[in-house]
């Protein structure tokens, strides 16, 4: 068992169905270093800008939030299906208070060319730099959306990531 | 030869590489009923508001810009390796005062969920139905893009079309 550089082209399809099965983790780290994972079920992957692209959305209110606003990078790591649990954990304690990393016996290891880490145990990994973000605007949303996801107004930032690596476990 | 109805997630790394490859139209149509057809080389596919979604990138001065406002839809159609000469056409004319369809030999035929036609000749299509749409901020792009790419300051509109169908031409 190895990481190995991959072209993310080969990939985006296994990206897609792991945010279908709550597979997905975005890892962050801010200045002082300690990093900090979520759960994430939304994303989207393709090239803008002639760069490889990573989308994802992120809620201000998230501790990840400022975090990414510190150091505007990013690494999204899928889990394999044995860690879904961990997933799950990591989408209802926030790292304000809870060092997730150590509490789910995760490996923060060094990514190839961002500082905010990788997991060792995950399988898949794209590492990002964020090249553009934007808030989102409610009036343009569909209006079916915001009852059922945006109940308390906490509408998300949307983050372009640049995808720099992507790392496969064969 | 047929069209079958597809799980979208199944060609998602295949929709990327046709980005790569210079191989992907989207198809818009105004309220008169005419459809339209441009070249994209930027798009990016995964999962949003727990839906399937398709993110282009349409600058405001196109005349497919237009169309979609009128109709809130688009369709995205991969072309094979062999019909490459028709999207660099597409990406050097005008539907404002080119018919690229006819001049092409291109069929619009009936979409199974939206109005805007797809194009028999492709061989992938993505039905899609505008969700949410931003302007672009410039003063929030990374520094080196602007120069590079909107060097006359027309920066695109980003539509989130939520795939309402994909077919596959097997």
């Amino acid at each position: 068992m190895a990481k190995k550089i991959a072209d993310y082209k080969d990939y985006v399809g296994e990206t897609i169905k792991a945010f279908d099965e709550g597979r997905v983790l975005l890892v962050s780290h801010g200045k002082e270093g300690l990093p900090n994972v979520m759960a994430i079920g939304w994303g989207t992957v393709g090239i803008i800008w002639r760069k490889p692209m990573f989308v994802v959305l992120v809620r201000p209110s998230r501790h990840t939030y400022k975090l990414i606003e510190e150091t505007g990078e990013f690494t999204v790591n899928i889990v394999t299906p044995q860690l879904k649990e961990v997933v799950q954990y990591c989408g209802t304690v926030s790292g304000r208070d809870h060092n997730k990393f150590k509490e789910k016996q995760l490996t923060a290891i060094p990514s190839k060319k961002v500082k905010t880490p990788i997991i060792k145990e995950c399988i898949l990994h794209f590492e990002c730099r964020v090249v553009y973000k934007n808030d989102l605007i409610p009036s343009e949303l569909e209006k079916s959306i915001i009852p059922a996801l945006y109940p308390k107004g906490d509408f998300h930032l949307v983050y372009f990531g640049e995808i720099l690596a992507c790392q496969y476990e064969s």
